[in-house]
C-alpha cells in the first residue's frame, strides 16, 4: 500500500500571479554543458556496467565544474587563446568482484569518451581537441557482485532522504521560454542562421498581461563580417522569436530583446569563436541551471537536487524528479477535461526504503475556476500515481536511453 | 521613483500546507564548505581592493568545487588517506591601472590565505596542512581606475538581470531546523560533546501537526572509544534536540532521528576523522546548498542564484537576496501587530540599471486570519522597502564585514 | 675573433675502455614522450610567432611531466582504465604589443594542438581522445615588438651561462644501440611486426669485446593471441636485432636479450594496450632521457641541459648542444683521413653575449694510433668551427623545421 | 664471489684538463626543491612503512614538478601574486594485506606533510600556506605482506638494469663550488646576511690556472631598502666568496661574479620576496639538477638517474650511486698515501639479481704522477668494495635517516 495523498490545491496558480519569472539556460550555456557532461558520463558508465555486468552499478558524477577559457573573437575570425577546462568529479564503481575474479572498469576512458563525444556532437564550432581540456577527479569504489545476486530481482532502495518535485502543465510563459530556446537551437534554425551559437539563454518576465522575453545568444564571430551584419541578424532573431510568441502567447503583448548587454557606440557585441560564453570567462557547474522540466521557476516549488550525473537506479534526487514530472503530466492529460488545471506532484523518499514505496507521494490538484475536485478524479489521480510508482524502474531505462528530459 | 508594488498574498502560507519540508546543510557539509570558502575568498579580495584601491573591484568566485578525500576512521583513532581537494574558480581583477602605473594584485596568496584560514578557524579536527589541497583556476581581468573616478560616487549598476527573493518570518519547522544545526555547532554544545563533528545536516518534515527531524551528524572517531559509546552519544544528541524542539515547537509532536544510515548489526556507523563527510567521498559545490536564509525550502519561492563568492557591490544575484531578506524582516517586525503574518519580497534587477532602482520590487503580504491589508500598512511596507533600497550600498559593507547571513 | 681552442685529447677513447655502457629510450618511452611533446609545443609556438610576428618570441617549455595511467592489457584485447596525464609547463610570450595594438597569442590552443598532434602521428594504438589528458600550466609574458625593431638584424644574445657538448663519431656500441631502436620503430619493421609497440628501450653493455644488448619492447596486447605467440615473437625480434648487430658490430660477439623482466612460469610478460609503458604506471619528464645525440652515455662528457622545449633562438642549453654536434661531425668527416679518430666539442656561453661568440669553443681531437695532430689539421678544425659559429642562426631554422635531432 | 674489477685509469684527471666546468644548484633552486621534496616524501613513506609494517615497501616518487609562481618584489617589501605549484608524482604502495586484513596507507597526508614540512624547515621567507600549492598524482599499488615473509631476511633484488657512478676526491674547483654554496646557505652566513636568499646557484669555470666563480643569489626584497644597499651587499657577498676561495684554491687566481644578470642603469636586480626564483617563473623538476655528489660535472662520468624520491631498498638508480660514492671515498682515504690520486667507481646492476651482487663493480684508480698501482693496492681497493657491497643494506638506513647526500 503506497502512501499517496491527493488533495486540492488552494494556492494561486502561477498564471494567476501578477508577476511571473522564468529562465532557461540553453544548450551551450556553461551550466547546461556541466549538466550535459555529467549526464553523458553517467549514461556512459551505466551502459558499460549493464553490458558488462548485467546491471547498473553505483556511481554519482553530479559535480562537474567548467572553468571558462579566454578567447579573442572578431568579425570574420578570431581564436581561442586558452581552452575551457572541464573537471568531472564524483564517485564510481571502479572494480567489480565476480565469481571469476576482480574485473577493473575502464572508467577514465569512459569519462573522457562520454564527455568529449557530447561536446563534439552538440557544437558546430567548438573543437574539443583544441578548445577544451577534459579532466576528472573521482573517488573509487568496488562492488562484490557475488553478494548482490539475491538482491537482483528486487526494487532498488533509496540512497537518500530527498524530495522530487514537478508539475504540469507549463504556464504560457514557461512554454514560451522553453520553445524559444528550442527553436533557436533547432536544426532548421541553424540551417538558416548558422551564425547563432549554441549558447542561448532566455529569460521571460510577465507583468500582468505583458510579457518581455530577453534572449542572450552568442554569435559566431567567423560567420559575421561586420557590425552592420551583426545588428541586422539580431533584429532577424528578434523577429523570429516574436513570430513564435505570436503562436504561443497570441493574446498577450510580447516584447523581445536580444543581447541587451550590447552597446552600439562602444562596439560592445556578444561575439564568440565557438558559440559558447564558456570560451571567455563564464564558468559553470552541474545543478546550477535548469530544473527537471528544463526551466528555472522561482515562484514554483523547486527541488534543489541536481538530476544530472546521478545514477538512475537508486538516486532519488534524480529518479523522483523525473517520475514526479511524468505523473503530473499523465494526471493533467487524463483529467484536464474534468477540471484539473494544474497537477503538482512531490515524492518524498526515505533512505533505505524501496524506491517504489515513497515515504509520501503528495498530489495537489489545482482545479479550474468553477470546477470541483470529485472523488472520481481523486481516485484516478491516485491510480495513475500508483501505476507509475509500481513501474518506476522503467524510468531508469528511459534515462539510460537518453529519453528523459533532465534539465 | 522606485517601482515598488505592494499587494496582498492570497497564496496559502507554508504553515497552512499539510506537508512541509525543510533542510539545512550545516557548517561542515561539503556544499557549505564550498559556499563558505567562496565567500571567504570574496571577502578577502574585497578587503584587499578596498584597502589598496579605495573600492571593491570586480570579481566573482562563486564556483568552488570540493572533491571528497578518502579516510580510514576507527574508534579511538583513524587517519585521512587522501586529502580533500578544493578548487576555487571564477574571475577577478588581477591588475589595476592607476595614475602611478599598473599595480598587480596578489590574488593567489589572497585566495589560499582566505580559504585556508576559514578551514582552520571553523574545524577542530581538520588540519588544512595535511587534509586539504586548496588550488584555484581563475580568469584574470584588469581595471583602469583612472577611468572610474567620475563613477565613484554613483550607485553601482546591476551586473545582470536576476531576481532576489526572501520572506519573513520563518515557519516553526524552518526555525526548528535552523536552530537545531546552530545548537549542534555551538561552542557550548561542542564543549560538552566534542565528539560531534561539524558536518551536521538537518532535514525536517512536517505532516500536518507531526514533525520528524532527521539529523545526520559526523562523529569524531578519535574521541569515541567503541560502538557502545557511539550509540549512547547518539541518544544524548537526540535528547538534546528534543529539548530544543520542545522550546521551539512546543505544541507539536516532534520525533528526532540521528544518523539513520547506521546499521547496528553490521557495525555501520557515521564516523569521521575530521568531522566532515568530505574526508571520504562526499563532494560539494558552491550554490548547491542553503539559500540566503540558511535553508532549503522547496515549497517556498527560491532563487537559484548562489549568493556566496559573488562580488557584493553590483552582483544582484547576491545583493538582492540579502536585501530582500532584510526588507521582509523589517516589514514583518514593524507590521506584525497590524496583521501581517508573512512578508514575501522579490526584487527584480535589470542589467545596467542602478542597483537601488530595481526593475520591480514586489512585496506580497500574507495577512493573519481575519486581518485586513489597510492602506496604511501598504504605505508603511512601501516606505520600508524604499528606505532599504535607497541605502542599499550599506549591505555591501555588511557583507564584507561578514555580518550578513548568506547561506 | 672567436675564442676557439683546438687541442689534442690525451684521454682514452670510449672504444679503448674495458667497459662501455650506452642506453637509448625510444619513441614510446615516457621520458621520450615528454621530450617530444615539449619540442612539438616549442615548434608550434615558434611557427606561430614567426608567421604572425616575423620572429620567434621568447618561450621555454622544457618541463613536461607525464604521469602514467592504469591499464588492463590481455592477450587479444585489453583496455586503458585511466588515461595518461601530460602536463606541459614553462613560460611563454602570450601577448605582443605592436604598432597596431596588443595582439594576444592563442597559446592554449597551440599547446593542445601540438601535443595531441604529435601523439596522434607517432602512435598507432594510443588514442589521444580516450587515453590521454593533456593540460598545461604556464607563466605568461608579453613582448613589445616596437622596442625590438632595431635589434632585429643582430645575432641573439645568450640567455644563460651554459655549456653545449657533443662528439663524433659514435662508437660501435653507440651506433648499435641507436640503430636497434630505429629499426624496431621503423615503418618497415612495424609493417612486418605490428605487435611490437613504440616503447622500445635499448641498453648496451660492452665488456671488452663482448656486447650484450638488452631490449625492452612493449608488445600490443590486442595483436597477440596468447603466450605462445608472445614468446615466439620475442625470439623473432631478438633474431632481427642479432642480424642488425652482425652488420654493425660484425667482429664482436653480441648477445641479445628481449624483455628480461618476463617470467614464463608466472605468466609475467610485457604487454600493453597502447604500445607505451606510460599506460600503466611509468612516469616521465623532459630532460631525463637521451642527450642530443639520442643516447645516454655515462662515460662520455654529457650536458645535463634538456634540449627539448627550449626556444631555438637564444637558449644556449639547446642551440649549443646542436651546434657542438654539428661541428664535431663536420670535423670528423673532413679530417678522419688525416688521423682524427674522435672530435669532442664543447661550447661555453656567457649570459648576455651574442650566441655566435661563445666564451670558449673547445675542440679536443683524439688522434688515431700513430697519427699526429698537425698544424694544418688544427687550423682546419678551427676554420670549420668558426664557419659553423658564424652561421649559427641557421640552426634555429633547422630546429623549427624539425630537421635537427635533439634527443 | 662478487665481480669486482680493479684497474688503473689511464684517462687524464679533470685537474689535468685545460678547461673544467662545475655547477651547483643550491638549496632554494627550483630543481633542488624538486629533488628535496621528492626525497622528503620518500623518507616520509619509508618511515611510515617501517614503523607500521616492519619494512620499507615499494615506492618511487622521483618525478616532482615545480611550476614557478608570479611575484612582485620591490625594495623594502613586495608580495607573491601567484603561488608556486608543486606536483608530486610517482607510484607507491597504498594498501597492504596482512594476516589481519587490508591496511590502507595514509599516503596523501604523508605526501603533503613531508613536502610542506621540508619547505617550512628550509626557507625563512617562503610561507607554504600562502606561497605554495602542493598537490600530487600517484599510481597506487598494493602489497601482500603474507607472501613476503620468507623473503624478509634476504638481500633485496635490483629493480632495474642501471649504473651508479661516483669518484673521490673532488677537484679543487669542485670543492670550491660546493663550499661556496654551503657557506652562503649556512646559519652563520644567514645570521650576518639575512637578505641573501636560499636560491644560490654557483657556476665555476677553470681555464688553465684561472678560475671564475659566478654566483647567482636571490636577494630578499623586504630586507634591502634600496638599490644602493643592494649593490653594496653584492660586493660584500663577492668578498666573502673570495675569502673562501683563498682558503680552498689558494694558489690559483679566482675571479668572483655575483648576479651577472643585473643591469645597473635599467634597475634590473635579482630580488625575490621569498628567497627562491621559483616565485617568479622559474620551473623545476626532479633529476634535472645536481648528481649524487652535489655537483653537475659535464667532464666527469655521470649517471643520468635521479637519486631523489626513489625507494632506498631496491632502486639501484639510487642506492648504487650512493654506494659508489662511499666506496670511492673510502678507497681514496685509505690509499691516497700509497699513490691513489682519484678513485672512480661504477656499479652496474642487473634486474632481478640481489643488489649486493652487482653485474660488475668497476674500480678505476688514477695514480699520482710517478706512483705505480701495486697488487696490494689493488687488493685493498677490492677488499673495500667487497666490504661495502656486503653491507650494502646499511645505506638504506642511512638514506632513511637523511644522512646520505643525494643531490
Amino acid at each position: 500500500m503506497r502512501n499517496i495523498v491527493v488533495e486540492e490545491s488552494r494556492v494561486l496558480d502561477v498564471e494567476e500571479l501578477d508577476v511571473e519569472m522564468v529562465e532557461r539556460k540553453g544548450l551551450g550555456h556553461p551550466d547546461y554543458i556541466c549538466d550535459a557532461v555529467a549526464e553523458a558520463v553517467s549514461v556512459g558508465l551505466s551502459r558499460y556496467y549493464e553490458e558488462k555486468f548485467g546491471r547498473i552499478l553505483h556511481h554519482n558524477v553530479d559535480k562537474v565544474l567548467l572553468v571558462g577559457g579566454q578567447s579573442n573573437p572578431r568579425f570574420g575570425g578570431g581564436e581561442v587563446l586558452q581552452p575551457i577546462y572541464i573537471l568531472v568529479s564524483g564517485r564510481l564503481t571502479t572494480e567489480v568482484r565476480t565469481s571469476s575474479g576482480v574485473e577493473p572498469v575502464p572508467f577514465g576512458s569512459i569519462i573522457l569518451d562520454s564527455a568529449r563525444r557530447w561536446l563534439r556532437e552538440n557544437f558546430r564550432f567548438l573543437n574539443p581537441d583544441l578548445h577544451v581540456v577534459v579532466d576528472y577527479k573521482v573517488g573509487r569504489g568496488s562492488t562484490d557482485l557475488r553478494a548482490l545476486v539475491e538482491a537482483e530481482t528486487k526494487v532498488p532502495l533509496s540512497n537518500d532522504t530527498s524530495v522530487g518535485i514537478s508539475y504540469a502543465p507549463l504556464s504560457t510563459l514557461e512554454r514560451l521560454v522553453l520553445e524559444t530556446e528550442r527553436m533557436l537551437n533547432s536544426k532548421e534554425f541553424k540551417a538558416r542562421y548558422p551564425m547563432v551559437g549554441e549558447d542561448v539563454k532566455v529569460m521571460g518576465l510577465r507583468n500582468g498581461n505583458r510579457i518581455s522575453l530577453t534572449v542572450a545568444a552568442a554569435m559566431i564571430s567567423s560567420l559575421i563580417k561586420d557590425a552592420g551584419e551583426y545588428w541586422a541578424i539580431k533584429e532577424e532573431v528578434a523577429e523570429e522569436v516574436r513570430k513564435l510568441a505570436g503562436r504561443i502567447a497570441g493574446d498577450r503583448e510580447v516584447e523581445v530583446f536580444v543581447n541587451t548587454g550590447d552597446i552600439k557606440e562602444k562596439d560592445i557585441v556578444y561575439l564568440t569563436v565557438t558559440g559558447t560564453s564558456s570560451e571567455h570567462g563564464d564558468d559553470g557547474a552541474t545543478g546550477r541551471g535548469n530544473r527537471v522540466n528544463g526551466l528555472i521557476t522561482p515562484f514554483r516549488p523547486m527541488s534543489m537536487e541536481a538530476t544530472a550525473g546521478k545514477n538512475p537506479v537508486s538516486h532519488v534526487g534524480k529518479v523522483y524528479n523525473v517520475v514526479a514530472g511524468a505523473i503530473a503530466r499523465r494526471i493533467y492529460e487524463a483529467l484536464r477535461d474534468r477540471g484539473v488545471a494544474t497537477a503538482y506532484v512531490s515524492l518524498l523518499s526515505q533512505i533505505g526504503k524501496p524506491i517504489d514505496m515513497p515515504h509520501m507521494a503528495n498530489i495537489k490538484l489545482k482545479m479550474a475556476k468553477g470546477a470541483v475536485l470529485s472523488l472520481d478524479v481523486r481516485r484516478e489521480a491516485e491510480r495513475i500515481a500508483d501505476e507509475e510508482l509500481s513501474s518506476i524502474t522503467k524510468y531508469t531505462e528511459k534515462i539510460v536511453r537518453g529519453e528523459a528530459n533532465l534539465f
